[in-house]
């Protein structure tokens, strides 16, 4: 399944949804793996995205000293693995092995794409102001990376608890937002 | 249509999964709406939400000044008034009137609630660091609202130009997530 460059200008469609997404990271060569859903988007291009994580997960320490991630892009088939991931810590393992992910070369950055999920950003992190007080990192987008035989994927929202809305209808309005 | 108050702990469950939502604010006495995406958690307790708005956007300089404003939750059943309020000024009109929806008076804060919404969060603006670079504002939820008689509100995505996920299947996968 090959993926191609997604133009920047459209990394915002992915996100704005707010769909759970899988972030990768590697800290002394070993990659891991966070769930997160607590993100936004900041401005459209370059794509800049705010994240928040926790000092008590393993991937704070390992995008603080690297500034480098990748935000994976899972759908509902994916739904087991994702809360997999959220609920065990890359300090006690491989994820990667641990939920029979496949990893590839990211292009600008060192984390690794996850090969499963429909679309990839790879990320620097580009300010951390409000690292200390709130767990906020300012993201760039660098390159983006989509599944062109993924047509309509259903993303997963979650709403607590292993409790996830999964993508229903489309609805289409006259709009003239972006 | 009575609300009853929504314990605070209990915030994070309406924002993470990312839906649409109307933010109201109110400038020299008059009320406003703005269709906004742009959010993510940052805290559970005391619920801390951050967003990013535009300094072209009307609502900027009212929450910019005020520092007060309600993140109502709209469900699908309203994603036509979502585009409505998105794709005009509050310079212009009053949304109230022009969309037909309803105001009353929220607890903590002076910008309305929005009846027709499910969900009501009063907001207080708490940090600004990131504002003028980022347009991000820092907001504590101080209250909370919530219609107990919609037990399945389905929230709506935004996937960019009108386009909207609308929530479909539950699923619920043991977890030991928050």
């Amino acid at each position: 399944m090959a993926k191609r460059p997604l133009p920047l200008a459209g990394v915002y469609k992915l996100i704005e949804p707010g769909p759970v997404v899988l972030v990768s990271t590697v800290r002394d060569g070993r990659p891991n793996i966070m769930t997160m859903s607590w993100h936004m988007m900041v401005d459209f291009e370059p794509p800049i995205i705010a994240c928040v994580m926790s000092n008590r997960d393993y991937s704070f320490e390992a995008l603080k000293k690297t500034r480098e991630c990748v935000i994976n892009v899972p759908a509902a088939e994916l739904a087991r693995k994702v809360v997999g991931c959220g609920n065990t810590s890359g300090r006690d393992m491989n994820k990667f092995t641990k939920f029979g992910l496949t990893a590839s070369a990211a292009s600008s950055v060192r984390p690794p794409l996850i090969n499963e999920c429909y679309a990839n950003l790879e990320c620097k992190v580009v300010d951390t102001t409000l690292l200390t007080q709130y767990g906020i990192f300012i993201l760039e987008v660098v390159k983006a990376w989509i599944d062109p035989s993924n047509k309509h994927p259903r993303t997963i929202h979650h709403q607590g608890k292993g409790k996830f809305a999964v993508d229903g209808e489309i609805i289409k309005l006259p709009s003239k937002m972006k």
